[in-house]
Formats: C-alpha cells, structure tokens, sequence
C-alpha cells in the first residue's frame, strides 16, 4: 500500500488529489500540508475536499511526517517544488511532478534528482490525452493524405493563449505521422476569401466559452466518412488520478525519471 | 393537390426537389426539365432522382407544359431564372425562387413580377435555418450579457469563404438582441497570447472538412451550464423540402412576395 | 445590494452558492452557516469554497445574523429547510428554495409562508433549463410531425434512475406542444427487431458515465436537416447562479410565491 | 492503372462507385451495366452518378465488356453477385464483394472461387470503421476496468433492427479487450429506478432519426475525462471508397480471401 504526500492540500488540485487517493486502490492518502497561514491548518484534509472526514490533518510543513509517506505528489510552482525535491531526495522519498513551468535548471535538477530517487515528471497527467496522442498516430498512418485534419479545441474564458499546449501537441503528432511539419501545414483562423480548403493543411478552432476545462477534437474527414478522437476533461481530477496512478506505478522503481507515457505503457 | 414543375431536373438540387415533392404531402411534381443537350431528356425523372420511376419524363422545354402545373420550383441561376420568371407571369404561373446571386436589377424583377404572381424568394430556404434564427433571438434575450457566445461552423472541403453566410447571419441575430454591432464583436480566429476572453465578442470557429453539407451551433457558455442551439444539414434535402413546403404555401396567395418567415409563420 | 446568507456553506452547493454571489453583480455574501460539528467553523467562507478569502466567517446558526441579511438561499434537505422557512417568517427575510423532497404538508407551508415573504421556489434552477424548455416548444410548433423527435440524456455513473426527470419533463413539453400523451408515445430503449420507427414516437436514449454533471439534447430530425437544442450542465453552479440570479430579483418583491418562470420573464 | 467494373449502376450504390472511381488515384471506372429494363441503359454513367459526363455508357450485360476491365466491384443481392462471381472465375476477373446477406453455400462458393481469382470480402467496407475497431481494442486495453463504456448510435428512420450491427461489433471488441462477454454485460436500454451504474456494463444508446445515415461513438468515461473515438457515415461514399481502394489493394493479388483488414494493413 503506497502512502502519499499532498502538498498545497486546500488549493484545488490539492483536493483534487485528495479525492483521487480515495478513488484507488492500492493507495492511501496519509500526509496532506498547505501554507502556515491558511485559516484550513488542523482542518480534515477530506473535509476540505469535499469528501468527508479521512483523518488526515492539515500540516504546516513536511517536517514532521517524514516517516509518514512514500511518495509525495507536487502541483504546485517551481520554487517551491524544487524544495520538496532536494527534501525528497535528502530522505529517500519518490515524487510525482505535476508542476509546470520549470526553466532549464529546473529540468536538470530535476533529472539528477532522479538518479537517487524515483520521479514521474510529466506537463499533462492526463491518462486520457496521453492515450489519444497514441490513437492520433495510429489513425493519421491509416488514414494517410485522403482525409482533411482539423483540431477543435474548447476551454473557459479565462484561458490567455490558443490554441492550447495539447492541441498543438496533437498538431505535431499527427503532422509527424504524415511527414509533415506543423509550422507549415497549420491554419489557426479562416476569414474571408480563403479559397478551397489545401489537403495538407491541419485546421485549428478554438472556442473560448464559459467555464469548459478542456475538450480536444480531431477529425479525419474524408468523402463519405468521417473518424474524431475526442479528449474532454471535467475537472482536474483527470490530472490528479493520471498523477496518482504514476504514484502507484512509482513503487517498484527505486531511482529513474520517467514519464506518463512511460506509466501507460505506450512506449 | 398543387401541381409542380422543376427545372434542371436531373441537377444535384433538381434530383432533391423531384425527392421532396414524393414527400410532401398536398403536393405533386407533374413537370421536370432538363438542358436540351443532355442525354438524360425522355428519362423517368424518378428514376434519375433514385426514388423509382414516378411517370414524368424530362422534357427539353416547359414550353408544352403550360396547362400541365401550378408553381415553378427554380434553383438554377439568375440567368435563366429570370427567364422563367417573365414566362411565368406571362402564363400566369406561381414561383418559388431559391436561386441565388441575383444583382439589384433582377432583385427588382422580381419584386415587380410578384404584383402579378405568388412569389416565395429566399436566399436559404432550410425550414431549420429559419426556426433557429428565431430560437437565437429568444436565447440570446433571456441569457444576456452574462454568457460566452461562440459560433462553430463546419463545411465541406469545396467551400472557399469564411465563416458562412449563414453562421453570419445567426451572428448578426444575436449581435442585435444584445444590443452590438457584430462587426465590431465578431472574432475570426484565435492565435498565441490572446488575453482572457472578452465576454462582449461573438467568436466563430471554422472548420473546412470531408463533405460536411452544414453544420452550425451557437453556444451561450456561463459558469456552470451552457445552451446550445444547432441545425445540421444532411443533404441539399433541406433546401428542396423548404421550397416544396413554400410552393404549398403558395396556394392561396395569388400575388406577393413572400420569404420563408411569411412561409413559417415566424414574423 | 442585496445581501444574501446560505446555509450548509461547506457542503458541495452551499460552496457553489458562495462562488455564485462572487459572481453576480448587485448583490454580496454577508452570512454563511454550517452545522456545528464540523471542523470549519470558524473559517473563512471564500477560502472554504475555493476562491480566496472573502471575509465571511462561517458560523454555527443564523441567529446571531438576523440584521445581516435580507434573502437566504436554502439546499438543504426538507426539515430543515421547513425551520429556515419558520425563522425567516418570524424574522421578515426572503427565501430562495432549491430543496427538493417535500411532501404535501412541506409544500403547503411554504405557500403559506409566501403570503408573508417573498420565495422563489423551484425543483430545477439552472436558467439554461427553463430557457429550452420555451425554446423546445417553439420548435416543435414550427416542425412539427415531419420530424423524428429523439432526446438524449447523459449523467454520471451514481444517478439510479433514467431518463432523468428534466429529460422528461423536455418530452413533456415537447409532446403537449403536439398534442401527443407522452405515456402513449414514449420509447424508452430499442433492441433487436424493432421495425421502422413511428414518426408519433419520442424516443429516449439514456447515459450513464464517469462524472457527467448533466447533459441533455433535443434531436428533430428531418430528411435533409436536423435541429438540435442542447443543454450542459457543467457543475452545481448551474443552480447556484439560477437561486443567485433568484435572489437578486426577489429585491422588490415582498410577499408571493415564484418559480424560476418568473424570474426569468418566460411567462 | 486498375480498370474498375460496376454492375448496378444506376443505383444508389452504384452511382456512388462511380464517383468514387472518379475521386482515388491509380483507378479508372471502365465498364458500368444496370438492369436491360432501366431507361437508363445508353446514359453516360457520370452524368447518371450526377458528376458530369466520363464517357462510359450504362449497358445492358457485362458480356461485350470481359476484355475492358480488371476488376469487378458488386454491391448487389446474392444471387446476381454469385452469377457474377461465376463469370469473373470464368473470365479471370478479380472481385470486391461488398453484397450481404450470404447464405453458407454462399460464403463457400466465394472462397472457393478466391482460390482461383483475388477477392475482397466485406461485410463493411469502410475504412474508417475498421481502423476504428483497432482504436477500440487499444484504448479499452489501457483505460481498462476504471471507466465506464458507452456505445451510442444513431440511423435513419427506416432502420428496422437495434442496435446496429457495427456498434455490436465495436462491443464486442471492447468487451474481448477487457476480457467479458459482452452477452452478459450488455445494456441495452434504462428505464425508472435503476440503481448505480455497475462498471462491468457496457451500454447501448439508440437514436432512430432523420436520415442519419449511421453515427457511432464509444464513450470511455472516467471521473475527470472522458475518451470518445467516433465515425460518422455521412453518404454510400464511405463504402464506395473502401470498395475502390480495396480493387487498388488487388492489383498484385492473383488470388485468395481478404477482408478490410488486410486492405487495411491492420492485422
């Protein structure tokens, strides 16, 4: 039974992963923490979440529990991630790595880290987009340069840059599979006279609306028939149970930086 | 039981309209035409529309016909449309006119027949179409200034303008019952570090696919729930089923011009 | 401004009833409850529910915040809701009910109450829904027994029963619009040989799956085109805003019993 | 260049092989025959398919045509497709056999007569549906027992039979992955109290409208995301093109029993 650290336990991707642990099996949440001024210190971590008393007390600090936890799962920002992972290695603790936006000395430390401690570092934890990025490849091989490819892709109001880091991803992988190359084959917006629509080109249209987390269409589109490969994600709890379930996948490997795809198997 | 004629029968649009009128009810086709030169005149016009033969040969000329139908269904072009209109005032035949790219003068020929004959002219004569327009009108009222609204239009790899004339059309609807301009609303694409969405806008999203025939949705997105509002084309069917329901329509009104809200009831 | 207490803050909807009233103009948050036993009394409201400290303190009872308040927002479940309903006569305030349960003898008292104060009451508060409810009538004035009429509903994996009772009551409507008995015309499932489908029928397709808040579209399918109105709930803030939205327009209205029909002027 | 045949060319099938020849690469249509009663025998094929003129007259019988083609491509009814299986044996012609309906004697004379010509057997020829089933098979392998799967489809109104034999056979697919029996965990309708969803089914949802000309999509749904791989038919064309690149595929087979999947290149 792997036990798991939460740090910023009363944020939401905190209560997300306090959710997910009670989800699956193998698993138990037994360390949760938040910032020392949180009004939620000494509060119940499931409480917080939302999911009913689980006699996990929010801490102030990782100190104290050092001999309480296996894995410690890590959504937060650089900084402080870096910290939790110079504590992890110093006491022997593996780590899930959800957090984003790490510069290049960030990366390397965290794949020397690695080398003493197991790590899944991965920018989308996602089971699901992971397992479409594979789907993506297969059906662009089979389909070939018969099909028209566009990218529709859904995300609230408050998202500031489009289209999103997994539709372009999906661009990319789909592009490669062609022996294309996605800066040369993209259309991000039609407007006007635009002429007939060019084979080679992947379309991407984006929808900014309300309060949708995520949805990534991809459509194959030939005459007579069309194959879409759909990811829609509803709540963080996509990113918590993926990070989860490298936290289990972590119990048998001792030192090595991997990642989801690593975890699902695609590789 | 009004009697119709078509002409350019064995057309995509002809074929439909000859499948439309087996449909209807209260309706019967007794005439169908046909370029003089094609090798399908003196051919069942059931028969080449794929529903079995209906006994109405295709004749080279409507010049026989006079005594044979009721109203003239013409999707052709403005050319010989308006041909058929003078010969249709002149025998004293009804129209319905889904024809379109008609410049100011034809406009005009038109309108003047109509003091003369029963007229139905509408650029997009879809029952569906003109329904939703009005379900446009009512959501965008009661869901107001609080909602995202975006617009996705999908169409077949042929067309060569963006977004359709009809996703603009159902732009300039909500864009009026909110009290904006759409031209200074509307947003064509999405590309890069966009900024939190503005919820004044009306985003359309394009997609250019297969032989998609016409797909449209309006989404209204709020924190919480969203309402969409979608037609869906399947075949040129749902043009040829508008114009037939509109030449029903025709039978009590001897003269005036009429669109397919008059036709609906809509106004 | 309207300022608005709820009680049961920490539990799932009286969390989205805080984000709500952060959400909507020309009303506030100034009184927020739980039950005594629990381990976030005493917390700030807003970090509670997720969206920073908004200065509210949750507190143990309403008694100490009789002057603090003018309408409470109730979701609780039916005895408890009878004894807000009780307080709130003894103290002059508004309600907004989004209970559901009651027997008889609970309704008849909140209609009495309602000579007293002012309540909106009502089993389904999302705006979204009521809205498509008008919008599904027009439609099927308009189209009509040319079409097929098919509704599909999807919810999460926990939910017993099916189809769910707005998706009835959508086939209600639809069907009183026709002047079709529901029970005569429903079909709730479709197996093996089942013949050709009678155009008098209004089907129901039913999902269960994963976290699915609710989602539910209309189908009336033509030959040639069909239109699609669709509703998605995303999560409880549906409700939360629709009681929000409830509570703000209760401003003016002293004593009388409303649904949300009313508050949304689709009367 | 492959010389295509098809018998029953003016029929809907026909005229969408047709076209079909007139949209792949490395394909010609040479030889086009339909019953010696139409009064269509002596149009131009193309015209008849509605996609302009290509030269090839529609004749009464195949028998002047044996030294003008390489292919033959029959989408019949059993009895004339085994007649013209005896006269491609007879005349070393190769087949693409999209007929259903085989009895046993049928399906032997067909694999008897490959031992002599190549032929191409299929009960469904479209491309995307079988590169579906393979889609099917990988993402039930990795979301495994965690998700709930759904199969939802949708048909014309004349479809007499529920549901389709293509989401049965994508059940079964799923099923086989995961290792059930899909007798046993099918669902194929929800109806009043139902209880929780048990994660060993797999539903069925049916939608009988319009002239849907067939939609499929499986859900796999988790709590926070939710995978769809969907395939839509949106005309004959689908079958006509798997049909057309199956008698490609044929070109260097002299002889012997294949199916999409070898077309393909799936299994």
């Amino acid at each position: 039974m792997t036990r798991v650290a939460v740090v910023g336990a009363a944020g939401r991707m905190g209560k997300a992963l306090i959710e997910a642990c009670a989800q699956v099996e193998g698993l138990t949440l037994s360390v949760a923490t938040e910032h020392p001024a949180s009004s939620l210190i000494g509060a119940d971590a499931g409480e917080v979440a939302g999911i009913g008393k689980n006699g996990v007390i929010i801490a102030p600090t990782l100190d104290e529990a050092a001999n309480d936890f296996d894995v410690l799962i890590d959504f937060t920002r650089p900084e402080p991630c870096l910290l939790h992972l110079n504590w992890c290695v110093a006491k022997g603790k593996k780590m899930v790595i959800g957090t984003t936006g790490f510069d290049d000395a960030g990366k390397a430390a965290i794949a020397k880290a690695a080398q003493q401690i197991g790590v899944v570092f991965a920018p989308n934890m996602s089971v699901g987009v992971n397992l479409c990025l594979k789907l993506l490849d297969m059906a662009a091989r089979v389909l070939g340069d018969s099909v028209d490819i566009e990218i529709v892709e859904a995300h609230h109001r408050h998202k500031v840059d489009a289209p999103s880091g997994t539709a372009l991803r999906m661009g990319e992988v789909v592009a490669n599979a062609l022996g294309r190359d996605l800066k040369e084959c993209a259309v991000y917006g039609r407007e006007g006279v635009t002429g007939e629509r060019e084979r080679q080109t992947i379309g991407f249209a984006t929808v900014r609306a309300g309060d949708v987390v995520g949805d990534h269409t991809v459509m194959f589109a030939d005459i007579g028939e069309r194959v879409e490969i759909t990811h829609k994600a509803s709540s963080r709890m996509t990113f918590a149970k993926g990070a989860v379930r490298a936290a289990a996948w972590l119990q048998d490997k001792n030192t090595g930086l991997f990642d989801m795809q690593d975890v699902l198997g695609l590789k």
